[in-house]
């Protein structure tokens, strides 16, 4: 059976160290979270995570979720105490806005313990994780009255949230949705129409379920423009914030899907259901993407999250499993044969997981502090600065982190050979979870091309030059030290490789979109090892610092080689990035549709 | 639903155009086989492939194997009625030796049409496929009575076979078995020992089966070459043929798996079962390699046939739906969105996988033709050419056609975006059915390092040296023509980095045996690619002659575009590949073990 540790005093070497936690104390938010609330706050959520939500992770996903014929979902056993549970400790509201009964924490901090909660259950952590989205959507574009109605218990978690945006017909393309909605007399509206793979979409967890909904209303323009974003509770809420009828949106069934079971994919039908409109007609994708750049950041978390649990029962059995010599003369010879970790390749896959770990980690962490800075900075420029940050980053994460996410439970199963392909280890769980983390919230194809197409150019190309100018500053400032220019050297070079790709997009891409979308994976991939490479750079130099004050412990110098790992062994592929994306769009467009 | 359509032409045009069919004609068993009969044959082999095997795909997959309280195994339904068929049909004896009731039909044949069988149903394809490799091993090591006994129903498949050499505390380092034998004063052995993951372990489709294990003689030597062969039947067999008791082994459980779950994999315990020797006593490997170099080939296929299907159902669904927009304005403004083909990045996953598949079928068919010649070849130097090119290249396509097997599955799946992760589509089936590939039949790892430890030095290198020869000569005997230039300069480039990469191993592969460990994924997977560019080049040729003649249509010109996809997006990964070698094993062995 798998086990979990948080990695609780990496996220807190990377604030403190790494990101110097101190210079954000001019945020609001941070003055109720001094380091040590945020040691004591990250400590309990990963207690919690490993021994309440990580026991229930197979055995949820061997259950499942189960439907009955009226309708109704029951969650796998366990999880519904479970969540109880996290309400009740504060973890769903723990950055929400006081206003609403949320703890007003920052961001930062649920997203760090997002990790742990996702790493010990993906699928119990969906749950929350959705709330939070859609309570970040009512929160900016809501009204005051559906506010007071709804924030409060989202905020709490006591009621949960989802996201409905996908049909039958179209996921990607939402220009082509057909639910309808229908003014009513009394201001609100009645949705008609059927959406599928809604996650967390019928469950028995909460007593009431807020879905937000994209319809078209009667006479809406066509297209992506006439969109507009709706409310509907499952049960109606009365005056009194008691609980009222049951709304006309039923669950018609929940899929039969590779993984993530314990987890309800709902469709819902909806036939004249009561809904509001949230924010503004015709204005309701511009609504949703809140609610869709805040999954996609805990999409590329929930990438990061699986690599770190399945690298740590890989790294566990190889450390465990004696099978073989070490080609290098016997390491164990009282035993009759050498733990697995001895042998290089065994090594390889390992390193190539971890060294992803912790510098994505570090990205995450950066990311995070980001969007406080972007909420709440007192300094415009810094406050833009961070915004900018976010937007660039986001694609890329959610695509990278994702990917390799993916890749990395795969190369944490081939680990333990057959024994991993054996349910009862866990390990096949996580590849089958975190399949999916490539697909929703955009598949990573379009993230892809929501970073070429919209991202990059964006106002001039300011976030990119902005990008470029804090790895170029961070290796100009410490050009002189000579303990770390093993570790800028690789930035540079990748930094340079990332900027001639940025050059031939600019240059091919105005010229034929579609050289811009047949490069998009691989820059986007080009710049995720970049940026990783900046962080392990970064990550380095703290290390040197807790190393020349005689402050270093075991964990901390493993960094250092790492660090070296990762640009010997995984930065090279960024000159093949480099080489495919150059060959422009030519050889993928020259087959007719009907030759594949 | 998933569908299915026997590639037969490709094999044809592979076999004709670029390998020449006719330069076999010297070889016994091509007598049987013209050309017209490879044909016909490989046409009824596509036909049971699409109509009988893969429609129980799906279906098995959901239902699964069933074990009774006794240990009986059931098979998905309709398993057995389709394997009554596939043995009556003749498949299973296709080459087997006519002295035992096989066709004695070519080799290239049975291992072409096996494709077709492993795409329609992997889990099926399994139970001929390892009754195939025990039939062999004891064909070639059997002493007469046994093979007079067990050959003849193995032979035409009414009999399966199994292979049983895994148990819980080893699979890799078969040294460590416990599993006994005893000598009897009968002459035959008993054995006793539990071995785990045995495919095809148990089941109802035959009415014996014939386990090939692998145990310990009381009083030899520890260690591999302590290790004999033996055969144990699940019934007795009478002198008359007839079918006497039941043998001491009995299935104890079957796992619960990530997938090829219409395959049993068993848990056999054998208390005292009754078994007979292989071969000579101890050198039971040796015997067994016989087998599972037979089985490596067959893994190899199955990554091939599972990229093939999947690749078929993600193009038909990427002609089919219709979403978004194509970049450079709409491709279909009659319909309300275009297909998805119109996206770049859509068609660089279909052609990754595209462009291998069809590399990959030519490496195959090339590999199953030295096999015939291997075995038959009345010329001594080429019998020992094709031995040594299948012995090297065995390691490299079991674990290049499966690794990129399935990471063209999970590409597939891509494709279709949400709908790929319902279980319904099929696609998250190939996934999880192409994950075992990389694992059985010995882990990717291993395959890596028999080619760096064992395929490379063998012989003073005499099989790589004739691979750099045979892809030399092909270079320089086409070196003036013109219209073949664009697809040879790639094969030169490509040749030069595995050489380089060669020359790298054997200076630093000596010195520290690490460094070959560290090596080996990267020397692996760099020689397959160009292999593949070879195949391409040599595709190129064929299509360009037949283009030359007027005898070209569009399938064979779309195979230029191919070529030129392939080596613009897909070859410079063999830059990077040789980039992480190079670098060594420092930076994989820095880090002492405690530290993962």
């Amino acid at each position: 059976m798998p086990s979990y540790k948080a990695p609780v005093d990496d996220t807190l070497f990377l604030l403190k160290d790494v990101f110097d936690f101190d210079r954000y104390g001019n945020l609001p938010r941070f003055a109720e979270a001094p380091i040590d609330v945020v040691e004591a706050v990250l400590s309990e959520a990963g207690k919690f995570a490993e021994k309440v939500l990580q026991p229930l992770n197979r055995s949820g996903d061997e259950e499942g979720c189960t439907r009955d014929s009226s309708g109704n979902v029951a969650t796998p056993e366990g999880f519904k105490e479970a969540y109880k549970a996290y309400v009740e400790g504060g973890w769903v509201g723990l950055a929400g806005d006081p206003a609403y009964g949320g703890q007003g924490l920052p961001h930062f901090l649920a997203v760090a313990l997002s990790e742990y909660v996702i790493a010990a259950n993906l699928s119990f952590a969906m749950y929350p994780g959705l709330t939070n989205g859609a309570a970040a959507a009512l929160w900016v574009h809501g009204d005051d009255a559906l506010k007071r109605t709804y924030l409060p218990k989202m905020t709490t978690g006591e009621w949960t949230g989802t996201m409905n945006l996908t049909e039958p017909h179209c996921g990607t393309d939402l220009g082509l949705i057909k639910t309808k909605a229908v003014r009513q007399g009394d201001g609100s509206f009645a949705i008609t129409g059927q959406k599928i793979f809604i996650s967390a979409g019928e469950h028995d967890m909460a007593e009431n379920i807020i879905h937000l909904v994209i319809a078209r209303i009667e006479g809406a323009p066509a297209g992506t423009k006439g969109i507009s974003l709706f409310l509907a509770p499952k049960f109606l809420v009365n005056a009194d914030g008691s609980l009222g009828a049951r709304n006309a949106v039923v669950c018609g069934s929940i899929e039969h899907k590779m993984g993530i079971h314990g987890n309800s994919t709902a469709v819902l039908n909806y036939d004249g259901a009561k809904a509001w409109l949230i924010g503004e007609e015709n204005r309701g994708l511009n609504a949703m993407f809140v609610m869709m750049n805040a999954a996609r950041l805990g999409v590329a978390v929930q990438g990061l999250g699986l690599s770190e649990v399945a690298y740590q029962n890989a790294a566990a059995y190889a450390k465990d499993r004696l099978q073989g010599r070490s080609l290098t003369g016997a390491k164990e010879p009282g035993k009759p044969a050498d733990p697995i970790i001895v042998h290089p390749d065994v090594r390889r896959m390992l390193l190539e997981i971890r060294a992803f770990n912790e510098a994505a980690r570090a990205l995450m962490v950066w990311v995070a502090l980001s969007a406080d800075e972007a909420l709440e900075s007192p300094d415009p420029a810094a406050k833009r600065a961070a915004d900018d940050r976010i937007g660039l980053l986001t694609p890329i994460i959610k695509g990278v982190f994702t990917d390799v996410g993916f890749a990395n439970a795969v190369k944490a199963q081939q680990v333990l050979g057959g024994h991993g392909y054996i349910a009862q280890s866990g390990m096949e769980q996580f590849v089958r979870d975190a399949r999916i983390t490539m697909i929703y919230e955009g598949a990573n194809g379009v993230q892809a091309l929501d970073l070429v197409g919209r991202k990059l150019p964006k106002d001039g190309g300011r976030a990119v030059t902005a990008f470029f100018g804090e790895v170029s500053a961070f290796l100009a400032e410490n050009k002189g030290d000579a303990a770390l220019a093993p570790y800028l050297a690789p930035v540079k070079a990748a930094l340079g490789k990332l900027q001639q790709a940025t050059m031939w997009l600019m240059q091919n891409g105005m010229r034929n979109p579609d050289n811009a979308g047949a490069a998009s994976h691989d820059y986007m991939h080009l710049f995720g090892l970049t940026a990783l490479a900046f962080m392990w750079a970064r990550i380095a130099k703290a290390v040197l610092a807790r190393q020349a004050k005689g402050k270093s412990n075991e964990a901390l110098d493993s960094k250092l080689a790492l660090a070296k790992f990762f640009n010997a062994r995984m930065l090279p592929e960024a000159s093949a990035h480099l080489a495919r994306l150059s060959s422009g769009a030519e050889t993928l467009m020259a087959l007719p549709a009907a030759a594949f």
